[in-house]
């Protein structure tokens, strides 16, 4: 038996997102299915974030564990044949026995894309959210600083979706400011964890700050209050990106 | 009557190509029926470059006379309205009267986008070529530097789509190299004209050239031939890019 780490980048707009579904295409089914042609038999592949339908990768990592004695080349080149061209393996490594993609993560890093413009380019409407509202990067930035640190997330956690333990450590959040219908505003978030829907909830009240619907400070009031109905609306899939796993 | 000079980019991944056809979808039939609702009537849209089926724009050029005296600003904002959000009007600006897009064009740019990597990213496969064999940019420089100038470009014209004079001056061509599997290798060729598939021909022989099937020398033997058959195969839509019309 041996332990694979795969690198994986995807184009979510057409999936159910990570986890596979009863219906409709998820990248973890589609790695499960193409690598069990490799093991001749059923395998489970664990990701190390579970991204939401419409969501992308960058660099998702995932962990297989087989019997099959294939070159990691092979499979690699196997892979990337079988699976659709919206979804890459970029790289597989061997890993240690006991490697796991979601419990042995160290951080997470995410990004939400955000075209502030009129009109968002025909080649970007698929990543990002639209929001045509003038957008302070000032005040988003002062928002956004207040999430850095360890904190109890609750207030930014998805309705209906409960997990018992909401803290989580933000151990960086920053802006970088784009421009025009072609360069978003992009968001970067790295933590130890994320609750469901937690990135895009941050994006969402923080959208409401930029639009100045809401003062900065506002922001640490919602995070205070550790409920759900305080923050701001759950910002769409398309802008969110998993960029990089750290282990 | 007023004549309306726009700036158009389309993914034209989902597209028929720009010219109306009796089925699918064209940027040509979008543009004149979303025009149509400002006109209160039937429009003719011109096409600067009446590209492919798949092929892209950046900086498609457009024309339209109307009578309707609708404010720039508001046809912009209806027409971002009411087109999918792959085709987007990046600007409209008053043109003087006898203004054609085709017709009046000094200059046409396209780009041809190869990514030249055992795979290409998942956000990069609607927009270029992929060819895994290893290819010599400076092969394929050489190969190019032969059809800068004034030529007779039939060996270049598709098969089946005669136009008499296939003499057309390329102002200049040019490799901007990529590496791996999100940076394409960039053909950007200028010319005062092309012939039907011309750039996807160029770049098809090119590549035969830069997998040094054919010595570099041969780009100007097809040249001289005049003879479609000597040339390479015409390379897909999906690289080609529409980039900038001059007048």
């Amino acid at each position: 038996m041996r332990t694979l780490k795969l690198t994986i980048e995807y184009d979510g707009t057409d999936l159910v997102g990570w986890q596979r579904q009863t219906e409709g295409v998820s990248v973890q089914g589609l790695l499960e299915d193409a690598l069990a042609a490799f093991e001749g038999a059923p395998v489970t592949v664990h990701g190390a974030g579970r991204t939401d339908a419409g969501a992308h990768a960058l660099g998702q990592v995932a962990s297989v564990t087989l019997r099959a004695v294939h070159a990691v080349e092979a499979i690699h080149r196997g892979l990337n044949v079988a699976l659709p061209p919206a979804v890459r393996v970029l790289a597989i490594e061997e890993a240690p026995a006991g490697f796991h993609a979601r419990f042995s993560a160290v951080s997470k890093t995410y990004e939400y894309r955000i075209v502030n413009a009129p009109f968002v380019s025909a080649f970007l409407h698929r990543y990002v959210w639209h929001v045509p509202g003038r957008l302070s990067v000032e005040a988003m930035r002062e928002g956004a600083s207040s999430l850095a640190g360890r904190h109890d997330f609750a207030a930014f956690q998805g309705a209906g979706t409960p997990v018992h333990n909401t803290v989580r450590t933000i151990l960086g959040i920053e802006w970088h400011e784009g421009a025009g219908c072609d360069r978003p505003h992009v968001l970067r978030v790295e933590g130890d964890g994320f609750l469901r829907y937690m990135v895009r909830t941050i994006a969402g009240t923080l959208v409401e700050i930029g639009l100045g619907r809401w003062p900065p400070g506002r922001m640490a009031e919602v995070l205070a209050s550790r409920d759900r109905a305080q923050a701001g609306p759950t910002a769409p899939a398309s802008g969110l990106f998993l960029v990089r796993v750290a282990y």
